[in-house]
């Protein structure tokens, strides 16, 4: 029998609170798993075993004296270290941060705590989680990139170190990383969780996301971190979908998706393209290929503008203060991004909800967009961390995306299969994510 | 006696409720007073007796058939010409719009209609509700301006053409023409007003404000008007704050005001100057001098760059169709908002909000700063609308501001005196005004 740590965040949640198991034995189990693979996959920044077993302790002992738990009492996580965290260190991947300590913890993390996750430590993050890659390689193939800039959080959760983390996108920084570690990378719809205590790449565009090992576990830890913050502005006070009940839930109508190709295509690899075609046949009825106007070729342009005048803008006094701690890249950006215009900033802004609108036809007649997570599998090579391209429209747009490892490609690396959703309407994706998985399960048995 | 038209919006209001008076009756009072004095002033640019009269008949007949009617039912109000209505054209002050029409009326007038207001017709703007003025004249001396961007709005109130009128402010439009024209200008907290339906300048400056000539009229007319609207996404779902009760409600105690001079003091005329030493002398000590930190002086280029680079991208079409047809003025600002970067535009952003909550502690020790609406009286000449100097800080930070008629100049010109409370608690604000007007009256019998 494998050991604690492979359990999904549910069962470990489950086995907790029915007393089959401690989180204190459960977080033991995890370390022991890092201890024997972090030496190749490299994907914490910051992890003190005793700190972790403290937490998990103390959730054991809440338990024993009867305390109100939440979901995730006991359960390991992993933080992307670009998210505060009281305890840990949070230094952005850079060295002008090197040792960067908050007071407070992230909206987010403190509703982990709040859930009754254990924050286990923080995971690698590109430099600011933009381009120049941390130190992380995939789980699967250690000359390969897991991916960026979320590359840790994937890769911790794709080696069973732990059953879910948490990262950021503003362009392709979770659903990419999560397609080439082969786990489940679930980014909710922009607005849905709060950015107060992360960094601040482009405040239009930085969207929290989870990553797990199965749809249900996405669920779960989005319901605990999706949740008003009057601190963040771009927040609606809403009610919590409850995606947990929601992504398990029986389709009233067995659902039909929108194969999309997108802009992104002609970057997608023979491999990607064959594996596609493979899945729209055997979805049959169930999928139609919809064309998307042209108009949206400029998504790549429009999110560059916004995301690099936000870069120059949020990185201006590290750049100021220590331009050579600032790699090539993320300079050349930065450089870029100085020049933009107000008016093209504002033109960008507007097109993001444009954009969104323009797709909602799209959710009148289907449950999901179907299309490929990354143009194929994780490249060779670490200097890099592979092409966002197949993310970017929907990051621009704040659509839902999860991405699902049912697909591998030629070199048998895992390829992710991501659905998108309607904007809000992440219950309907998540259960067609639920559905799909179970169609190709039930296929490949 | 003096016809209804002199009537204050609650009297009239009131009037009809008890069938003392017909929306009818009191339209036509207000049409003979038009015509009596349009001539001169020429605050309307569109007015349709024969639409404004069946409107009123409309008015008169639901409360004749006991149906419910609204806090304003039978009240005929002025729009200003930048706010859509349904029924009489929307021109935004410039030749390039003649005669454009909406299927659909603005939030505001929806929401004045609902109740239960006549939209007597729409009022003269500025060009753009910028600085180019149009024909209206100053109701107390035909040869100074009224102010602007809301001329005709506050030249019809003051001039008894109607109780109470809507308005705009993106810099000083809405305090300014009411100082000028000695009326009150009340433009409530940024995101309490929608814009939806109103022409856009810049999204996160455009405040709609109301012109009447007291501040129970501005609070029965601001009740009307408050309100989400999902369409407008600066706004946050909020329970309406219910002015009308709390204008004339008594305070727990008796008001304490700050006299801030501003970044602007040094452009008050020494008439200005003096009636604000007096006034301070007067209120004794429930006012204080507070000073304002130095950061405060670059409040006027931060608007600048926020409003300009707005201009230039929502003008942009009107500025590549018809060039000709844009004033100079506009052209000047139009071409130097296309400059503007990204990062600094952003950054202003970043300041309305630094800039609002550095006043946070003048609101913890007083009940509203007490500040010139305008440098000095109405400036004599039709060809500029005077100067939004002492506007300025208080539309960029979105704070709620009211002018007072309670002053007057050296040329015996009205001369507003400026209230300004702390965003959401616009309550406290109207309470404090009624309060400052009652002990001036007092003071004054």
């Amino acid at each position: 029998m494998k050991g604690a740590y492979s359990l999904s965040a549910a069962d470990a949640a489950r086995a907790i609170r029915d007393g089959e198991l401690t989180s204190e034995e459960l977080v033991k189990s995890c370390l022991a798993r890092i201890a024997e693979f972090e030496p190749a996959v490299q994907a914490w920044q910051h992890l003190d075993e005793e700190l972790a077993l403290e937490q998990a302790r103390a959730c054991d002992k809440r338990r024993y004296e009867g305390k109100a738990t939440g979901p995730l009492n006991g359960v390991p996580v992993g933080i992307k270290d670009i998210i505060d965290t009281h305890d840990y260190p949070t230094e952005y991947g850079s060295p002008i941060h090197a040792g960067r300590r908050t007071i407070g913890d992230s909206h987010a993390v403190a509703r982990l705590r709040e859930a009754g996750a254990v924050i286990l430590g923080k995971t690698v993050t590109t430099e600011f989680a933009v381009y120049a890659p941390g130190k992380t390689t995939n789980p699967h193939d250690a000359s390969r990139t897991p991916g960026g800039s979320s590359s840790g959080s994937a890769a911790a959760v794709a080696s069973l170190m732990v059953p879910a983390a948490l990262g950021t996108q503003t362009n392709g920084s979770c659903i990419r990383p999560a397609s080439f570690c082969g786990v489940v990378g679930y980014k909710p719809s922009f607005g849905m969780v709060s950015r107060s205590g992360m960094l601040t790449q482009s405040p239009p565009l930085d969207q929290p996301g989870v990553f797990t090992r199965s749809v249900a576990d996405a669920a779960l830890m989005a319901d605990a971190v999706i949740g008003y913050d009057v601190e963040d502005g771009y927040m609606l006070p809403e009610a919590k979908p409850g995606l947990a009940a929601a992504a398990v839930s029986e389709p009233p109508l067995e659902p039909r998706v929108a194969f999309m190709k997108t802009p992104a295509w002609d970057q997608a690899e023979e491999g990607t393209r064959a594996a596609f075609a493979e899945l729209t046949e055997f979805l049959g009825d169930r999928v139609e290929e919809v064309p998307l106007d042209e108009v949206y070729d400029e998504v790549f342009e429009w999110h560059r503008r916004v995301m690099e005048a936000d870069l120059a803008k949020n990185f201006a006094r590290d750049f100021q203060r220590a331009p050579e701690q600032i790699s090539p890249q993320l300079t050349e950006m930065i450089e870029r991004g100085q020049k933009v215009l107000a008016v093209d900033y504002n033109l960008g802004i507007e097109r993001m909800s444009l954009f969104e609108h323009g797709l909602d036809p799209v959710f009148e007649n289907f449950d999901a967009i179907i299309t490929p997570a990354t143009p194929g599998e994780a490249p060779v090579g670490l200097d890099a961390t592979g092409s966002p391209v197949f993310c970017t429209l929907w990051t621009f747009t704040g659509l839902p995306a999860i991405t699902l490892p049912l697909m591998s490609g030629e070199a048998g690396m895992p390829l992710g299969v991501q659905l998108v959703g309607k904007k809000g309407d992440d219950a309907r994706l998540l259960r067609t994510a639920t559905w799909l998985t179970k169609r190709i399960d039930d296929a490949a048995e």
